[in-house]
């Protein structure tokens, strides 16, 4: 399908995709789509002010009722699989399935959302004193600004509604640059929901389009308590403490460097398919793309071949190609770091197979992905770089190698493949990996969404998604109520006038 | 009994309580007490280490191991009860009753930390893949830096250190430079308590005596992942963010504003003795005294009457004297600023009733509770002061008394004395208050142990002691494990090479 | 619309609904409607067999797959609902409104049951042990009877498969057999429910019709560890043993006789409208159907006349009239039971307002519904008499008044009208009321999914619907995994070969 | 210690060891070492009366205040650990070490109580309807009935006190009739916590010493709503029908037949140990003894000589000598027993290695454990002897070895030793073992008291001890408490009178 095909498969019409400030293009042809309208910075405070006042009756509305929304969301979201995915395809250059998968963690995150609608369970607590009840409750916070990247473009926006509109909060989105088609699709998606749902307040959910100075306006607002902001560790480490400075809740998805231990007993069949699928998918721009490989020098050598034969044979072109496996990076940029990074690798001893531009592919930028043999953790190696760059390393003791995976200064994922228990336990216990998530015989990307998602160090600490992420969104409180006539104090305190 | 025979019961040699550079006065009468040695900036390197070392160490020690030097604690502090309260009154002025049961609220949270240290729950959770298991574990974290204040001079150290500690967390204390001798005392019975344990790792509980430049040092280190700091708003405006800015966690408990509002149908005996008891215990220097008063126009008048008559017959003096209910402020410049803001309250248009510095009680800062009838709430009433100043302000509807209790920057605790039920839920429900600490007919001070302690907006968001506030100290890990001889992807992904 | 009109919109061939051995009765004129297929006993062993077959496989499709099932379970019924109401209308006769009601939460728990299929949390557990890891998962348990009764004729059944699918087991279900079509018309929408979804093992969700003899072999069998039996006291008594005595698990559902006390500060006009239909809705026979009025002496006359006029006014009558509020008892023996009631009321000392056939309305058994006011509370108040009877009963204080309430053998619903907190809470304390449901200022009927439905004493204990009545469902195991290469026991013991 | 030193040192005075028509024996020698008193059936209405009595008190005691009660009886468990260890050698025949593990395995569940006893957490749950709150609260149910057998006689009583105690529940203990002494030195000790503790209601805690017919009363009465009966199964399929049938709720611990599975990737040392330990440990009456032994083909032969050789070198004698690791059966009928099942086993193509009288030891039952070598899982490989029999069965498939594991009729433990992870997890998996407890790497016995104790099938479904296992104490109540002037119907019903 034709660009145009795709946006107007959306929903999209002409006067959307013209005449704005903002230029979008497609990284599978480098072609501009469309210049959509920019928010200006001057609107925000009306945005803000609609979102508190989107709040004010949205937290009384009860949470079962939320949840209806949400579920008609995912609703939409089914209806318009297809269509969405198509356009994350065109938008973001994933290969046809992968933003199917996106869609579908989508809807997968409304069901458990609707769910939650009729838990968001606090507890009622044994109190020390006779004739008192203690009670801990859960309530809405206020408007919750998401900032989104441009690898994950609609997922992670709807991580964070689908939990956030469940407990109260109406949502203010900020997505990538360079990816506002897909935000607007959704919002389409989200009216059909609105619509149907009925009597949502107005500013419920907001989209705002543009760079960084919109979203410095969420930043830095009082009116915004909660601010979810995913992207690099540099943006979250000027985010985090300004949010935190004005007694916002900021909530951080940055960056991982996320590295896969490879013991002996490894299932090697599965190993490879695990290490090529999580390093080379979405190009390597997943926040859980593989990027270090941790192997035991008794199968290293072995491993590396077959990874780079392996690798010699993945399909590199058009995202819409059913056969492609490989798309393109986001932009030229994105390739000329890579070339940069693997230059910068060789200058530390690294040896480096494949990388390099794709020829005959088209004109974005499409890449060899690169395995790198890198005598220690230099650190280029403790540098995430947004491309598929595989370094790897060897390890003699497993302590070795979890020192070697805690190494670096971001936390996100992690993962080991071994058949031996004792490997595994050691590995996911208080001793073992220091990420956010762990897991075995499985890569390091493509969490579930019933878990919680994100990391430690500098990937932020903030957690997205399953368990009890929805506490994120809700502000707690602790509840004593004296039903008795008597007043008496905590620990025994006296104090009679 | 004097000053130096509650040290001396409290264990101290002669030889610690002299020579040291910093200056430790009794606000009950202003004497110098002892001379403490300080801890140099050049050692926090040292002591940080330490405390990494014995992170390594403790963090693989089972948590019902852990959980028994806690529970040993408890026992010391059993034993110790009246010795650390005597201390505690000595340093931070409590009259005893108070003073016995701050520490109290120590053997309580460790009797709590102990069962905890058989839980420390996460889950499993269904994973959406054959063949596979999901669960979320919690990890220790690391050194934990505790900053506290001089008005819960033990108590404070001992919810962060129970927790922390069973939570496999090593713990530094800076205390406030007020209150370094309970600190001491507090040290004396946690080295019984290890002594018993037998092998805990040196260093996993330290203390550091000092003033900001060592604080800071705990703030800005990146091997100390938890600060948790008790304070000022103003402190922890600072701390919060550079905590975050390196990646590290904040536990912030800053300043309250707290109000109760009384209703037309309020057992008006119970709220005069919650509200005195709230608005003076501790001559109104915690963190949750009653500060604010929102009462009903139709009772006013009778209960600010009621109130100054009770006031005036409060026994101000000696916390050491069994009849005393009102000891001294911490210092003489915590007099002035009661004083100024009681000026600037009457350039305001309050009424002050009370005030003032109480006469021939001796050489401390002993001052008279004072009552502010306000015309509304102005810049003065949204200011914490800690001291016992109770501004007043009438209401006609729940709603406005809800506003008003809102439109603060603080939000620690609440509360509402009541009858009817009706209010009383309108008052714990979403549109009620905004505090972390919401309360039906008890005052806003006096949490028990099992709840979540802490606040919202400008107090800081942190929470201590009960419930899962355990989780603050420990880092969640979400674990995937494929069994299987498959590799399927999470959200039907398909990626076959 | 006719009775034939309706089955044909259910979805019902003509050869279903005729040659059957078991007929069919409306209550709504007493005329047959159907002669439907019954399940020789000699089936019953194929009929497990087959649920066992299923179960082998379906424990180990991922419960979020098995979710899906139960979310296209939602989606049908949402398309079916008007069909299946109206179904639920011609069989037990309830209104319109009810019925729609009641295939609402059907709606409702598949929704909720979709979000659990992510969770049934257990837990992961610290261990004593050094290298060892403990966790608690719940696992499916095998087929699951369910016996439902003729008032709630596809809701209850709905509570159970939702949850029972979801974790894993499979459902085997013996319907009234006064409502077999509302059954066969759900096993309709479940059937294209099971199409969707593709690949769900044969017997997964079975319909067994007939009488008790083969609810016995339910009862009876080891192969189905899981007996839900809901109906009367006389039923569970026999059925609770039964399955306890083969080491099955029996949920049971059983009588209610459930209380309101109006105290003196209640709403009167809430209390009226909450009373009237919890008392008259579905014609007094929901399990939690209001039996019994706790009126303060001050406000009970008043009460009382205030009823009976509100009584008189009600429309009774043919239960698809949208202006009918009080539809056709089930059949006239119920009408007979209610009519020796009332007299044996009498006998008693009762005073009886109403009651007696309800005239010129039809061929059904309709009824008018009774108000009685009795001296105290004899054997005749203590007993569940299914059917509209209202027994009315003054107190002075509120202990007497919950004394009266928790006189009686059963313990599912309770309520109080209040305005004030203290009779409030005191209802909801630990010597308040003693049943599983216990409500504020709402009548003791009408429970929402999100929490556990069931009752204590002989009600039989069960939990169905939310919180974690899951549970109900699964077996639990506990489990320590040793990742070490040492094997210390617990406690401390030694015992070295 | 000579038996009469043993009881004097726990406090016993001669009146009380003599002239009761209860004869107590000793399994380390025969003798009879005390005649003591029975609790007559006719004073059984008194006790439950009074147990009645004291529940009314002791529900509306504050749970934490509740808590205190069972710490002051773990402090005095520590100070008494060495005499009450020593009657249970005397006793049960316990070697001294497992003694003592047993009184740890008292004070562990007591400081486990202590820290629930300020949680009890129910839920506060999300409303569907305004100005609705909804929460799950815990209450206490009643007096608990506590039934325990002769092989753990302290433990058992102190995991149902503790948590009972905690719960609100008082207790009345029935010991087996062949251990009275021991219970009777926990009242002793359980009376120096009350003394502390104060004002707790008189029938708190009772004793009652007999036969069966004394349990019968506990079993049958309906004012003893939980009957915790650990024992046979042919008892607690007596038990438990009968406590269902009045509506009580009972908590079954009964038979187990525990299997460990070894792979052929086990580490063969650990393996041995932990079955040596599992197998002979208190002579193999534990009701978590491994029985049953599912070796891979590949390592049969080895492992069955290995053991046979470790099991000729086990020392057999006296208890109380420190060097004993297999002490006495508790009695002549016992050791007569496991001879007549190795009869039978030969009788089934077992080969029996070892078993029979151990010469030379004294008067007690005293037996050399015996390993049979089983051609298949027949009838006495799936009955439970309580005697140190282990039956040895070959596999080749882990499905097999699964399949044998679950093939018998109970369901208490289980355990592998593998080290493969797919292995291990397929065993912990919903299509692996079927019991309650599932280990890795760690034998059937010795569970941490953390973690919810019981099994399914004929083990009979019980929890106890850690988890979620309070629950079996208390009911649960749904509330749902309307504070709006509005009453909405759930699911949206209409009824507008």
């Amino acid at each position: 399908m034709s660009h145009s095909d795709v946006l107007k498969a959306a929903g999209f019409a002409d006067a959307e995709l013209t005449g704005g400030s903002l230029a979008v293009r497609s990284p599978i042809d480098g072609a501009i789509v469309a210049h959509v309208a920019e928010t200006p910075a001057s609107d925000m405070p009306g945005v803000i002010a609609k979102a508190q006042e989107a709040f004010k009756a949205w937290r009384s509305v009860p949470a079962p009722r939320r949840g209806e929304l949400v579920r008609l969301l995912g609703e939409e979201l089914r209806a318009a699989k297809d269509e969405l995915g198509a356009v994350v395809t065109l938008e973001a250059g994933k290969i046809i399935s992968e933003g199917l998968g996106e869609v579908q963690e989508m809807i997968d995150i409304c069901d458990f959302a609707v769910g939650q609608s009729r838990q968001l369970y606090g507890l009622t607590i044994a109190s020390e004193r006779p004739g008192h009840r203690m009670m801990e409750t859960w309530h809405p916070m206020g408007p919750c600004g998401v900032i989104t990247a441009f690898n994950f473009p609609v997922a992670v926006w709807s991580w964070n509604s689908a939990l956030a509109l469940v407990c109260g909060d109406p949502v203010i989105w900020k997505p990538s640059e360079k990816t506002p088609l897909t935000a607007l699709t959704c919002m389409k998606i989200m009216a059909r929901a609105l619509e149907r749902f009925g009597d949502a307040p107005e500013g419920l959910v907001q989209l705002v389009i543009g760079g960084p100075e919109i979203g410095e306006v969420l930043v830095n607002s009082s009116d915004v308590p909660i601010v979810s902001a995913t992207g690099s560790t540099r943006m979250g480490g000027i985010v985090g403490p300004k949010v935190s400075a004005r007694w916002g809740r900021p909530i951080l998805e940055l960056g991982g460097n996320n590295a896969m231990i490879v013991a002996p007993s490894a299932d090697l069949d599965m190993a490879i398919r695990a290490i090529v699928f999580s390093a080379v998918g979405t190009a390597g721009q997943r926040c859980t793309s593989l990027r270090r490989l941790i192997v035991h020098h008794s199968i290293k050598d072995d491993l590396v071949a077959k990874l780079a034969a392996a690798y010699a044979s993945l399909p590199i072109g058009d995202p819409r190609d059913s056969g492609t496996l490989i798309g393109p990076l986001i932009d030229q940029a994105s390739a000329d770091r890579m070339a940069a990074m693997l230059e910068q690798a060789k200058g530390e001893g690294g040896t480096v197979h494949g990388g390099g531009a794709a020829s005959g592919v088209g004109e974005g930028a499409y890449v060899h992905p690169a395995i790198v043999e890198m005598p220690g953790q230099t650190d280029t190696v403790k540098t995430e770089t947004f491309a598929p760059i595989l370094y790897v390393m060897g390890y003699d003791t497993l302590d070795e190698a979890i020192a070697l995976q805690n190494g670096v200064p971001q936390g996100l994922s992690s993962c080991i493949f071994t058949l031996n228990m004792r490997e595994a336990e050691t590995f996911l216990s208080a001793g073992g990996s220091d990420c956010g998530i762990a897991n075995v015989n499985i890569g390091p990307s493509g969490a579930e969404i019933g878990g919680a998602f994100g990391g430690e160090k500098e990937t932020g600490g903030g957690r997205e998604s399953g368990s009890d992420a929805w506490k994120g969104y809700m502000r707690r409180q602790t509840n004593t109520i004296n039903y008795s006539a008597e007043l008496p104090l905590a620990q025994g305190v006296k104090f009679d006038i």
